[in-house]
């Protein structure tokens, strides 16, 4: 995934509005493998307060955080954006120019409240991630990461059993983002194809929520009947 | 599931649209674990030559698989509905009086090919299981089987091992159908919420062809992290 100036130097991982439970979990997973994670928000202060809530968490472990606010997480391997779904088109609006020629990994999901479920929203474009497509046209853009429960994903002592359906426009890119996911424990990224996928990937969200009410679980998914290399 | 009459003579599953290869599935799996199928189509001769094939397939097992039109599959203790997704409207018109007051399963996924792969439809009710919950107040209607491959799941020698969404307005008719899938070999029914949610789950379908072409496979989807009882 790295060039090689990357690699001698290790992964660096940025992640756009990681104070949220889902950018949490994301960071913290990527520091638990070694990576250089950029936790960003739109307040550094909240970005340090989140940084020190992981340390404090997981004290014996040498979690190489670094608080930042949003344009700072841009400066990575790959960012990962993590913003509520309301907030993505003026963070992408303020961010385009750091983010161009980046990997840039979406695990918005747009959901809202009906009643007593979640139901996914479904955006002019589709989906979220073909919207951030849309936006960074010098990006490489991918959707990852939307399927799985922010809560346990962020105990990195016990890693999820979970396949990440990857969407991108582009097989490289996918490519690139299941490699990534590939490094981290429990997961095993799947490209699931280009962003005619990505409603159906982040509306399951909501569905799988609900199905966390209805049973009490944290559920995930596996693919099975798939042998991927 | 079945008033205690159906359990006594056993319970009767009508497919509609039962010589295309989900309605061959779902009628070889039932019959498999001895229940009486009426496979249905709109040609009776159609549907027996598919009976045929399904016996001549499988001469060890005594499959009860009866042949008929749609309207003899409604006669029956769940009705699955497997007709390409064009055909459903027309369908439904016919054979509503015919359906109502039963457990009517739609497993329809409306797909179309869009470049090389498959994308998924949305109808204007927002997935296929809701257009027929709406054309059918009189039944208890919910969605299952979308995201099996067929061809695989046809096969009575190796079960697949598969989580099966069962999206339901109201969660009785949700369980009556998760039931009926417990009883077949290799699948376990989850209530994946209402119909809110079945726009998600029939999408999916076009998301796993594409993986299956990609990694040329036969996937199914599995939930971890989810005890079900």
């Amino acid at each position: 995934m790295a060039p090689a100036t990357c690699q001698a130097r290790g992964v660096r991982i940025g992640v756009i509005g990681a104070t949220g439970p889902a950018g949490q979990a994301v960071a913290v997973q990527f520091a638990g493998i070694g990576d250089q994670v950029v936790v960003g928000s739109r307040s550094e202060e909240r970005a340090a307060a989140t940084v020190g809530e992981l340390r404090d968490r997981w004290p014996d472990r040498e979690l190489d955080l670094v608080a930042g606010d949003n344009r700072a997480a841009c400066d990575a391997d790959a960012v990962v954006l993590a913003t509520p779904w309301e907030g993505v088109p003026a963070t992408l609006a303020d961010l385009a120019d750091a983010l161009e020629g980046r990997l840039v990994v979406s695990m918005v999901n747009a959901l809202a409240k009906w009643g007593r479920y979640m139901v996914p929203l479904v955006p002019p474009t589709g989906s979220v991630t073909a919207a951030v497509a849309l936006a960074l046209p010098g990006s490489r853009v991918a959707g990852a990461f939307h399927n799985l429960p922010a809560g346990p994903w962020a105990d990195l002592e016990h890693p999820l059993d979970a396949d990440v359906l990857v969407v991108a426009e582009r097989r490289p890119v996918a490519r690139e983002v299941t490699a990534l996911v590939d490094r981290l424990p429990g997961l095993r990224g799947i490209d699931a194809g280009n962003l005619a996928n990505a409603a159906a990937v982040e509306a399951l969200t909501a569905t799988l929520v609900g199905i966390n009410i209805r049973y009490k679980a944290h559920a995930s998914l596996r693919l099975t009947g798939i042998t991927r290399d």
